[in-house]
Order: structure tokens, then sequence, then C-alpha cells
């Protein structure tokens, strides 16, 4: 069949407008089940409004940033204005600003979703585990539909408005500057509020979990929701946006050269391919007859990755031009992406023997509970770099014989082809925080001890299931960012073809000044995460001052007869959270910029190396190690190696707080500072060529 | 002058004697000093006699191991025996063997020297604390003395013998594999020991530290020997041949194109003056009136540093073709060197910020304790990061105009310049463990409070120090690497020419195949550093089981009127590390064959380039964070935050039992194996050229 571009543009609006019809009927759906309980109900109101205050106050901070960025781009980008084109610039800031307020729309429905099934699940509890389950997994299929939606929606938009790769990077920049406000932002929010919430109400005054005598016991609840799901949103946003702009810009290099629109079409047509087989996965979720929740999770993601690739193999097969060896690359993406993810299970899962090694270490003391499970973190690191290394090879050998510069569009197939289903793996990952909220609402409503096992279960599944969906994330990062660096590549080209200047063939790292940029680049991720991390140790001590204070002048709220000020503590982890957040986001930009300028263009290849390479260790170290330490104290608290209360629960203990702020503050946004920092490099490319000093 | 090379072996040569003949007068006079107490004789003994057999162990498996090594290295090194020239071969494989055995007697020394003078220290200290730093520091300085000038016999023999630089890198190779043995083989030993001798001793039967009932007591002695004096000296044994390696093979290489021998004589000419900087450094270091035992030991640092750049700059002037541009190189590096070594200081010193917050942190529990150490820890690789990246760049920019390759020689001469004065480096290194010895045979001596306090602040300033010394061979590693990655591409270009096969100009990272290296050698180190602590783990809990035996066996041993099995534990601490070292060791070796073998030398240089990146930043991450617990420790122990017993003080030991095997196992060992893997590189080149799949 002959290929039209309008076709496929036309493909991914209607694929995209059938997921938003699919996520209308969801929300209707969770919307008209049960939700009576008053205190339940009660509690929730309590939860929503306190992540809706985050989220405005996270867009106000975002709405300033985003508009100095907005006016910076219209000044210096593509081009300075006073060089180039005005047209060319405004388009790019407006692309910006689109970006960033698509983000803002996919984080701020994420809540809404999450926040309405929470309760709902927590009252299906009383009708069994089937009925729960289907309320809390729809309910994270929303976010997961309407965030691959309006990415594919958004993309097509802006390349068809712009005709303008450029602009596409703009709008993936846009993206990315949420994100990392979403995803660093509410990772130090939520773990402030756990951290304090444990310190003053576990440690200092013996009152239990999700005690609402607790002042910071609905910060913590928000937490959940603003670090998982809004922030886990926008950083799974930003990977689709940008693994879909790396491939256009160098498809559209390619069909340029070749004077046809093949390439394009490819990423659109497997990209809506990827959408559609997502709503099918999502479609057939449910519990089986004597299944578990979380084989009813993984059935949603076999479905879609075998729907994805007959689909995508028929219309290779269908449409002249479409390249087998370029679908080859996409589904050896999405095979490692599998594969990796179940690398990541058998380190985190508590049936495995690697949680129960660590469970048994911690019966020495804390100190062993540390140092095994920094580790097994750090052997986790090897499947995954394989895994990443083989596929970006075998895409590159699969492609490299179609021609120039179709090696490395391979690997931003790859890429492509790995967040295909990412519609899935958001639904299940939004899942998790869902039934979380919903375990508290259970216990808070005092529905008994039936639906507080459904809903145990449900959590335990969510607990399970995060470990593959991480591991899917986190190579999916890593293709892309390689993808990235071609897409750098070709913009520093464009950039010097145009001045007329010599063009780069790659980047050698025996030439020094590349050599110079892979080491600070290398340093990066390190003092970015560590800076996330102090963030979240200072904003908890404000947090403790703060409860400490409403328990000494609060009259009758230890006894229970008073309310605690909930808003107060909401207020002080978000106002810090943003406050910690900032230092480390401009520390990052701000280096891109100083090596740029002084390195130049070259320089900048080897920091966007240095920067993929240790911050994909870094963040497969604390994702990994994370979560080993959450199941491990899971696992001693089931009644192993001497269960709650013993030696090797405490240390277990220990090595769960460590683990807090490593998985969901540190680890997740090291990913997004990597892309952040490969749009920097991407969109800076004209300034670096025309003012750095070597 | 005129230059002749000759000329410069001579020095060389008479520099080395004059080294030993300085180092046979220390000898003999730290052995006319006073030991009489029969108590500390006894101990010392002890001592002596576990370090030996430990040593005897190691030496057995390390004849194994290099017997294999070196039948492999005479059949396939430099080329199959049935494609090359057999006397090649033999060449190579007995300049292996020489590496190992000079390693090895350099650490046997050391074991000597510092067994002797750990008992001579402790009496020194009833008369004060100026001759017991004395007696300390000249102990400490007979091994940095004897392994610089062995270092520099060794490598001038070898070259002078075989006028081959292919086996200067099996030289250089024998020192490494016995470094891998000595250091990390040692590190699991210390750590094993120390562990295992708290955990019972200090934790479970509330004996305290160094006392003679514990069984393992002994052994933790003799590891601080075999660890630290034994170790370490292997270790920059191993560095230094390697930096003169690198740097030898490309002198070579550029004399032999411009038909003359200068920067092999200016290589030769530096190391010399190096090692006299280092003698008159040593010679100057005393306590001065109104002096601390910290300002004795950095003086020695400061003294060679400026007698090197002295006298090289006068020898730059002499001789003959000898460049400024070359001896700038070498300035940088040496002054990087101190920078990177006072940046390690803040980090690490208790007068400085950054223990105090980590100690002040502990008192929220060891949770914070773990975080924030580590976040300082992943910030502390900033400066260093920054130091390597613009030392190299500078001795790169400063040099390129001299000619072809020239870049990559200057920057293998920055690494010579920061190891010139590594004979003081080591001298300062060496007395830590000597006075920490002394400091328990005091006790064991009873030789009452007034010496304990000499002993403890001469220990204190050993603890200072080694942060700066850590440092600098931590960036001496970082630049020597470099230089080792060019050294790698001359080998094989080498090849290539003779097998009539395409030169390399470098490894371009947008190659895929250096891309799949390099995401494979970052995740070695991660991989090589939790086996080895998990060594430690595995190792201590045998050991622990038989304290425990001992206890339940040994009728009277817990009353004092029984002696312990001393042997029997350090036995089980010997095998147990060989055994533990043996699987990590291989694993390196190994992957860098299969991605030899599987990608082919353009992969394997992406690998070196990734071991070096992800090598650097684990080794200071560790090094510094477990120098950081540490001295938290000490800062609580000194009456801080609730001084000895409190809340603060249980957080603080669990910070420093994670930091031991962190800074004295792995964190270290990290050096050597990148060390390793790019010697294997260098010398399989030819082979990964004929026999690679890619």
């Amino acid at each position: 069949m002959q290929v039209s571009l309008s076709f496929f543009y036309v493909m991914s609006f209607l694929v995209a407008v059938l997921a938003f019809a699919f996520a209308a009927y969801l929300i209707t759906w969770v919307k008209s089940q049960k939700n009576e309980n008053a205190e339940i109900k009660r509690v929730a109101a309590l939860i929503s409004e306190g992540a809706n205050a985050f989220l405005k106050k996270e867009y106000i901070a975002l709405v300033r940033f985003a508009g100095v960025a907005a006016i910076l781009i219209f000044v210096f980008l593509p081009s300075p204005i006073w060089q180039g084109n005005a047209l060319e610039n405004i388009s790019m800031a407006i692309a910006y600003i689109v970006g960033t307020v698509l983000s803002g729309i996919a984080g701020k429905i994420g809540i809404f979703v999450a926040t309405i099934a929470n309760a709902r699940t927590a009252e299906a509890a009383q009708k069994g585990i089937k009925p729960a389950f289907l309320v809390g997994f729809r309910g994270g299929a929303v976010m997961g539909l309407l965030v691959v939606g309006i990415c594919l929606m958004g993309v097509s938009a802006v390349l068809l408005i712009t005709g303008n790769t450029t602009c596409l990077l703009g709008f993936s920049f846009g993206a990315s500057s949420m994100a990392l406000f979403a995803k660093a932002g509410g990772g130090i929010f939520t773990k402030t509020a756990d951290v304090s919430a444990d310190l003053v109400g576990k440690v200092e005054m013996d009152i239990p979990e999700d005690d609402p005598r607790n002042p910071a016991v609905i910060a913590d609840n928000v937490g959940d929701n603003v670090g998982d799901v809004a922030g886990m949103g926008a950083d799974l946003f930003d990977s689709n946006v940008a693994a879909m702009t790396a491939a256009l810009v160098m498809a559209v290099a390619l069909d340029k050269g070749a004077g046809n629109v093949v390439n394009a079409s490819m990423v659109f047509c497997y990209a809506a391919i990827g959408l559609i087989a997502s709503i099918v996965g999502i479609a057939n979720s449910r519990i089986t007859k004597n299944g578990t929740p979380t084989g009813a999770l993984n059935t949603s993601t076999y479905v879609a990755t075998g729907v994805f690739l007959v689909l995508s193999a028929i219309a290779t097969a269908l449409f002249d031009g479409f390249r087998w060896q370029i679908w080859g690359a996409s589904a050896v993406g999405l095979a490692v992406g599998v594969i990796i993810g179940l690398a990541t299970d058998y380190f985190t899962d508590d049936t495995k023997p690697i949680v129960k090694k660590v469970a048994h270490a911690s019966a020495s003391g804390p100190a062993f509970t540390i140092l095994s499970g920094l580790s097994y973190g750090f052997i986790s690191c090897l499947p995954a770099m394989i895994g990443i290394a083989v596929s970006a090879l075998a895409a590159y050998k699969l492609c490299e014989g179609l021609g120039d510069g179709y090696a490395l569009f391979g690997i931003s197939m790859a890429a492509v082809g790995m967040l295909s289903i990412v519609g899935t793996i958001i639904s299940n990952d939004a899942y998790g925080p869902i039934v979380d909220n919903a375990r508290g609402l259970t216990e808070m409503g005092g529905l008994g001890e039936g639906p507080l096992e459904v809903t145990d279960e449900l959590d335990s599944a969510g607990n399970t299931v995060k470990a593959v969906t991480k591991g899917f994330a986190i190579g999916a990062a890593g293709l892309t960012v390689i993808s990235m660096l071609g897409a750098y590549l070709s913009e520093v080209n464009a950039a010097a073809a145009e001045m007329g200047k010599e063009l780069l063939t790659g980047f050698d790292v025996m030439n020094p000044t590349v050599f110079f940029g892979i080491l600070i680049g290398a340093a990066v991720p390190a003092v970015f995460s560590a800076m996330l991390m102090l963030g979240v140790d200072k904003n908890a001590q404000r947090m403790v001052d703060e409860i400490h204070r409403q328990f000494r002048e609060i009259k009758g709220l230890r006894e229970g007869k008073a309310q605690a000020d909930y808003n107060r503590c909401i207020e002080i982890a978000t106002t810090g959270a943003l406050h910690e957040l900032l230092p480390a986001g401009l520390f990052t930009i701000g280096a891109t910029l100083v090596v740029g300028f002084i390195g130049g263009v070259s320089a900048v290849g080897g920091f966007l190396l240095g920067n993929i390479v240790s911050g994909l260790i870094l963040s497969m170290l604390m994702s990994n190690a994370g979560g080993l330490w959450d199941n491990s104290k899971k696992y001693v608290e089931a009644g192993h190696e001497g269960g709650k209360g013993s030696d090797a629960h405490h240390a277990a203990v220990v090595g769960d707080t460590v683990g807090d702020p490593f998985k969901d503050t540190a680890g997740p946004s090291i990913n997004t500072q990597i892309t952040v920092v490969s749009l920097v490099a991407s969109l800076m490319s004209t300034l670096f060529l025309a003012f750095s000093i070597f």
C-alpha cells in the first residue's frame, strides 16, 4: 500500500481519540462504583485536597520557571533572534509551553482519577478481590491511556503544524522540565512526609501508621499520589515524547535525503499501534478463575506485547517502503524491555532468593542489611546494562545495511519499540499507589479484617509489578538517551552546516575535550541525586519541627480530641520540596552550559555520554536496592527471621528507610535529569558552536 | 647538554640504589630502637607470624595463578607462538613473572618493617610524641622508598634488556595481577577479621577491643598489616609501574618516529627526580617545635612537591630536546594531585563541616547516617572528577602543538608527575597501620595513660593524612588509566599495521560496538565491588562460627585462663579471602575477554572507557564515604552529639561498619581492577584483532 504521511497523522489522531474515549468510559465506570462510607469519603477528600494544593503550588512554580525558559528560548533558540528567523523562535517558545502544559494536564488528570479510585477500591474490597482489583486497575489505566494518547496527539500536532523537528525538541524540553518538577519535586514531597510521619509517629510517640492524630498522616497519603501517580505519569510522558522526538529527528533527516516520508510514517504508525496494543492489553486484564492480581497485571503486559508484535508486522508487510529490519529493531527493543523487567523482578521479588538473603543478613544488624542490599543493587545493574547494550548493538547491526544514518535510526526505533506498550506499563504502575491508598482508607474507614486482607494482597501485587515496570522504564530511558545522543549529533551538524563549520563524525573518547566532558558528565548524576537526598533530609527536619509544634500547641491532639492542622504539614512539604529541587535542577542545567561554553560541542557530546553511563548505573542501583530493602522488610514482617519486633526487623526497617529516598526520590529522578540534559544540549548546540572557548 | 638514554638508565639505577641505601639505614635505625616489654614482644611476634602466614598462603595461590598465566602468555602473547617469534613470547612470560616477584618482594618487605616498627613505636611513646612519631614514620618510609626504588629499577631493567615496550606491558601485568591478590585479598582478610572480632567481642560478649581472649584479635591486627601495608604497597607499586609503562609505550613510539631517545629519557629522568624528591621529603619530616604529627606528615609531601618541581625544571633546561610543555604537563598533574587530596580532606576531616553534619544526622538514627554519608560521598566525586578532567585537558592542550601523538603523551606525563612523589605518599600511608598497631600494643603491654594518649594522637594524624593520600592515589589512577587507553590504542595499531588491517583513529561513542563496550564496562566495577563486599560478609560468617566454636570448646577461654587458637582464625580469614577473591578477579578478566572476542578492539576500547568512568565514581564514593563515616564515629566518640553509648553513637557505628568494606576492601580494589583490565586489553589486542566475531 502506498504510504502517505497524512494518513498516519490521521491514524495517530484517531487512535489518540479512541484512547481518550476508552479512558472516559473507564472514568465513568469507576465513578459509578459504590462510595458510601462517610469516614472514607472524608479522608479521601482530605487527600484529594492536599494533592491538589501541592499541584497548584508546583504549577505556580513551574509557570515562573517556564516563563523565564520560554523567554530565553524566544530570544536565543534555535538561533539568536537577531541572527535568525523570529517566527522560528516564536514557534519554538510556543512548542515548549505546549509541552509543559500537556505534561501538567496528564499529571492533574492522574491525580483526579487516583483520588476517586482509591476510596472506591476500598469499598469494593468488601465484595472480594476481583471487583476491588478491577476498580484499582481501571483507575490506573485511565492514567496510562491519557498519558500515551496526549503524547501521540501532541507530537503529531507539533510536527504537523511546524513541520520542524527542532520545534519538536522544544516541545520535548517542555515535557522534560515539567517532569523534573513533577518527579523530583513529588519525590522529595512524598519522602519528606513519609519519613517525618514515621519518625514522630512510630518511633517517638508509638502511635500506629495512618493514625489520624498524626498531623503528617494526610501529607503521607498525598505523597503517594503526587510522587507516584503524577510524578511517574509526567516522567513516562517525558520518556515517551523524548523517544518519539529522537526517532523523528533522525527519520525526518533521512526522509529529506531520500525525498520521501517513509521513516517518519513508520514512527507514527508503530507508536499508534503501540497504543492500540495497550488498549487491548488493558481491556483484557482481570483476575481469572484461580488467578492472582499479579498474574492479571502481567497478563496485560504480555497481551499488549503480543498484539504490538503482530500488528506492527502486518503494517510492515502492508505499507510500501516499511522495512523489516526496522521492525526487527523495534521488536528487539520490546523483547529486551520484557527481559530487563524480569531480571529486575529476580532481584526484588520476595519469592526469589535475593530478598531472602538480605532479610537473613538483617539478622546480623543494620550494617549488613545495608551492605548486602547495596551489593545486590550493584549486581542488578549487570543484566540491564547487557540488555541495553545488546539491543542497541542488534538494532544497529540490523539496520546499518539500509544506508547511512539508518543504524542510529534503528536504535531509536528500538527505544520506540520498548516504549510502545508504555500505556500498559503506566496502568500497572499507577495501580500501585491507588491500592496503597485504598489499604489506608480501608483501615481508617474501619471496614474490618476481610477487606483489609484483600487490599493487602492487591498492594503486594502492586509492589511486585512495580519492579518490572521500573526495569522497563530504565531500559527504555537507556535506549532513548542513546538515540538522544544521535539526535544531538544531527542537531550539531545541521547547525555546523549552516555556519559553514566542519561537521562532526562522532565523539572520539581519545579527543581530550570529549574526555573532559565525559568525566564531568559522569559526576553530575551522583551530585544531583545526592542533592535530592539531602533535600529530603532537610525538608523532613522542618516537618518534624512542625509536628512537634502541633503536638505541643494544639490541646487535646494527643488524646484524639482535637484535629491536627494537616494543611500546614502539606504546605511545608510542598514549599520545601520545590525549594530543595531548584538548586539540583539548576546545577544540572548549569553544568551542561559550563561544559558547553568551555569545551564546545565535542565536550558536550562526552558530557552526555558520561551522564548516561553513570546515570544508568546509579538509577538502577537506587531503584533496585530500594525495592529490595522494601520487600525484605515486608518479608521479615511476614514472620521470617524473627518477624515483627525482632532485631532483624529493626535492621530491615533501617534498610527500608534508606531505600525510600533511593527508590522514590533520587533513582527515578535521574532518568528525567538525563533527558533534560540531553535536550538542553540539543537545543543549545548552535550557541555552543558559536561561542565556546575551545 | 646532549641526551643519551644510557645516561638515564645509569641515573635510574643509581637513584634506586640510593633509595635502597637510605631504606637500609632507616631499617637499622628502627631496629636499634628500644624493644624490651615482654608482653609487647609476645603479641608483636604473634602479629608478625600471622601476617607471614597469610603472605605465604597468598603467594602460594599466586604462584599457581601466575604459573597458569605465564604459560598462557608464553603460548599466546604478544602473538600466538606458532605465528610469531618464540623468543618474544619467552621474554614476555619472564617479564610477567619478574613483575609478580618484585611486587611480592615489596609487600613482604613492607610487612617485615611494619611488624618491627609497631612494637618500637609503642615503646618510644613512653618518651613522648616526637620520638614515637619518628619511629612510626621511618618504618613507613622504608616501604615508600623500596616500592618506588624497585619500580624504577624494574622498569629500567626490563626496557634495557628487552628493548621492547610490549614486554613492559607484560611486566606491568605481573605487578597488577599481584596487586589484585594483595589489595583485594588483603582487603577481604582485614575486614573479615575486623567485622567478626567486633561482632562477637563487642556486640555479643561485651569484651573490649584488642582483648586477648578474643580468638580473632590477632587476626584483626594482622589484617591492618596485610590489608593496608602489603596491599597498599602492591597497589601503588602497580599504579607507578602502570603510569611509567603507559608513558614509555608512547614515548618509545614517538622516539622511533623521530629517530631519537628524548621522550623515553624524559620519563626516566622525571621518575628518578621524583624519587630523589621523595628522599628529601622523607628526610625532612619531623615534628617541629609546637608542631603536630599531621603537620609533619604534610611537610614531607610539600617538600617533595617543591623539590620535584625545581629539579625537574632544572633538568628540562639542562638537557637538549627536553620540552617545557611536557614539564608543564607533569607540573599540572602534580598540582592537581595535591588539590584533589585537599578536596578529599574537606569531606573526611573531622575539623571540617561535613563530618560534623553526618555526626549530627546520626542523632536521627542509622538510616540518616547512611543517607547523609552516601550523599556527601557522591558529592565528593565532583572536585576529583573536575581535577582529573582539567589536568588531562590542560596536559593535552599544552603538548598537542609538539606534534602528532604528543598530546596523549602529555597526559601520560601528567600521570607520571602526579605519581612522581609517590614515595612520600606511600610513607605517609604506611605510617597509619604502624601507629594503629602501636596503639593496640601500648594497650596490651599496659604502658599506661601517657603513651596511650601519644599513640592516639599519632593514630588520628594517620587517619587524617590517609584521606589526602587516597585522593592522590585515585587521581593518579584516573590519569594513568587515561594514558593506558592511549597505550591500548598504540598497541592495537601496532598489531593492525603488522596484520595489514585498517588503523583505528580512536573510539567513537557513536559507533555501536564502542557503545556496547562502554555499557558493559561500566557495569563491571559495580559487580566487582559487590562481589568483594559479599565475600567479606560470607567470610565473616565462617569466622564468627569459628569464634563461637572456640568459646564453646576451649575451656577457660572466657575467663582468660586458656589461650585462644589465634592461628585457626588467621587460617580461616586467609583461605576465605583468597577463595572469595578469585571469582571477582576471574569475572573481571572474563568480561574483558568476552567483550573482546565478541565486539573486537573497538568494543574493548569502549569497555575500558566505561570501566574507568564508573570505576572512578564508585571508588571515590566508597573511599570517601567510608572515611567520612569512620571519622564521624570518632567525632561522636570524642563527646559530640551525646558521645559514646548515645543513640547517635550506635548509628555512627552502623555507618562505620558499612564504611569498612567500602573504604578498605571494595573502594581501593577498584583501582587495581581498572589497571588489570587495561593491561589485559593491551596484551590481548592482537588476538582480539584476529579472532573477534564482529
